[in-house]
């Protein structure tokens, strides 16, 4: 990179400082034409990545990575239809969230404002340039793009899109920015200055990196050690199936299932859950009370409570009540997403109002842990931090507030004893 | 302190995890009951606060600070009207604050909750115990305090007020625990996952040092340098009152106006308000363009531009436009509270539209941006980040959120394309 991270980060926050207060109209505007830049520039955008996927090829990339890493007309395709949902979604600016009449004319108004300028680090997936380009269009942040060097080519030629479209549309292009290169990261975390928000997608293992080395706030998850737990009563048929769908049908995935829980007395139905798990080729660590009542499994050792398999392996072990279920999810689990299964109504409550996860189910598998079927429209990650936001993430986590007063001169030293009294009516919004 | 900081810390994560999920009347009764031990116990409190007054007298210290560490019954009696206050509000968790039916039978809640375990670090001031202790037990959250030692007798005793409410409730004790002593606070600092939000109340000096020694989030702000612009058109009466007020009703607090920034057509008017100034007292710090018009300024050095004088300073400075004003305050302010003087609407809507800044004011003084002044009830800090909560902070600060969802055995697979769809619809709250 030739420009300093210190002066490109200076650049982008002064960029968004003029898009963020752009009109909802006006940033729709950049939307659209985004979409047909999409369209226009369709063959020079699948030639870039070309170039990625024959150096992928070289050096010897195959499977998952290579088509998480190959743009397609179809993906392109989906890529501009979700950039034109965007478009047409009503504008998540300027929205009043709070109106209170402090006095006669002294208005003040809470308003959903831009939370200003994001480092956005992703892996392999190109899309995501757009994906995550696109929302921070739409809420007038800035953003800061760095993708995986795997993805050089395809990640130069998207995010020549995005700056194009805001240009031609008369916004600054700075708003949005790729950078390369570890080092140009390493000096970017250190300006929590400049950069309000980093949102790292990818790995555990990159997110930790990242998290215990920056000042600025981290958006994610670094673990998803999400527990099933089978109550006493528990129907078995419907545990077999949020098992299996848990643990198996996207085993790498953060809200997959890595631990079952599973109640003494629901003991004698656990050789079927186990045949279930068996013929899906799930491999199991039981504890020594759970393990005879499995075929085929292992014994665990303590470090299964603690780990997240990403593969087709469940730890599982027994407890003696629904409040020692709870106990080992607070001490073992990653508060990302934890399920109860139970036909007993009080149980299941109980569980949700007790557990303190990002998302708490009864009877419904961990895997629902996602923005897209919470319906939150396009998914900006899922955290398991507790302040700001937390659980799946959609456009509310880029967005920040301001508190605007509007008067007619008013003077504090108006209000006290003796003096006028503020009327603190709430207003609708 | 007997107890290590790391044991201390796990016992209040345990008792918040129990207190956090009682329910909002035995929470409310626990706030009762405070109030009825601060009765019963008034002489004794009175006494603990007389021993701190008694060594604070001996160590010389005087005026405001000894006025702030004294408590009296008439303190005593306000403390708990807003302890009752707190325990007649609405419970705040719980609240739903979103609703979905993902599917018929799959209902998906996104909840209020406790934020978790607290720490808050205050100056000399015990009824911040109460204060925010009564805070804490509203929202369920653990709390753990750290006063100054100059009140250390008044700060065990009101302690031990929350505690014997807590256990005569029935409620874990350990939620609200005292501290003592920096090294403790520096060893908790430390403890990210047992504290999940640091809340420093006082001097900038002690918000940066805990910010700069913490992974901790930190709600608060080290600065409050705020601005006051008065446009071309702007009302010299009204600007002079608001000069005023923004300066002199509180030099010391946070919303104090530390910078004037003057229209180059407002210049003519310049005297008067300069002249008003000076009746109160306020010494000017003058650019070179403003300093011909102001009867005994100084001339400023680039430095005041970023000084929170805490005083009866202000600067003053000369700028040719609304957008020159705007990026002075982007440049040299923090983002705390800044304010116009107008009689242009358009030019009010542009500067609430466009600075960036957590409370953003059109003819009205820098102080209103204050927690009781919103309506916001009990105030927990002013925060000047970005994330999680921005500008005066009320019990919301003190929440965050959880997904609960309750299904009937639904699977993920049972969904996609030529399967079962979503049916996303938000329902009332």
């Amino acid at each position: 990179m030739d420009i300093q991270p210190e002066t490109l980060a200076a650049s982008v926050r002064k960029a968004q400082r003029s898009f963020g207060s752009s009109r909802g109209e006006q940033r729709s505007a950049v939307l659209l034409r985004l979409a047909t830049i999409l369209v226009d520039r369709e063959a020079s955008l699948l030639q870039a990545n070309r170039r990625d996927l024959e150096a992928a090829d070289e050096s010897g990339l195959t499977g998952t990575l290579l088509k998480r890493l190959a743009l397609t007309p179809e993906k392109l395709a989906t890529l501009r239809e979700g950039v034109l949902q965007l478009a047409a979604q009503e504008d998540p600016l300027g929205r009043a969230l709070r109106r209170t009449e402090l006095d006669d004319g002294l208005l003040l108004t809470q308003v959903a404002s831009p939370l200003g300028v994001l480092l956005i680090i992703f892996e392999s997936r190109p899309d995501a340039v757009i994906q995550i380009g696109s929302l921070a269009l739409r809420t007038g942040n800035g953003v800061i793009l760095k993708g995986g060097s795997e993805a050089l080519h395809s990640n130069r030629a998207l995010v020549d899109c995005l700056r194009q479209a805001l240009e031609e549309e008369g916004q600054p292009a700075d708003a949005v920015v790729g950078i390369e290169g570890r080092q140009a990261v390493a000096e970017l975390l250190a300006l929590d200055h400049h950069i309000d928000l980093v949102i790292p997608r990818g790995s555990g293992k990159l997110v930790r990196s990242i998290q215990s080395s920056t000042r600025i706030p981290v958006l994610g998850h670094a673990e998803g050690i999400c527990h099933l737990y089978l109550d006493a009563s528990a129907d078995p048929a419907m545990a077999a199936r949020l098992a299996v769908d848990g643990k198996c049908s996207y085993p790498s995935a953060c809200n997959a299932t890595e631990t079952l829980l599973v109640h003494h007395a629901f003991l004698p139905h656990l050789a079927k859950i186990g045949e279930a798990l068996a013929t899906e080729g799930v491999k199991i660590q039981a504890d020594d009370r759970s393990h005879p009542h499995i075929a085929g499994a292992q014994l665990a050792h303590e470090s299964a409570w603690t780990t997240e398999w990403g593969d087709l392996t469940l730890g599982v072990r027994v407890v003696d009540s629904l409040e020692e279920a709870i106990d080992h999810i607070h001490r073992y689990g990653s508060a990302h997403t934890d399920a109860i299964v139970t036909e007993d109504d009080l149980a299941a409550e109980r569980f949700l109002q007790e557990v303190d996860s990002a998302s708490v189910f009864a009877n419904a598998s961990t895997r629902f842990a996602d923005g897209f079927r919470y319906g939150l429209g396009a998914e900006v990650g899922i955290a398991t931090g507790r302040i700001h936001a937390r659980g799946p993430v959609g456009v509310d986590g880029l967005l920040t507030t301001r508190w605007l007063l509007r008067g007619e001169g008013q003077t504090t030293g108006d209000y006290g004893p003796g003096k006028r009294a503020f009327t603190h009516r709430q207003l609708a919004v």
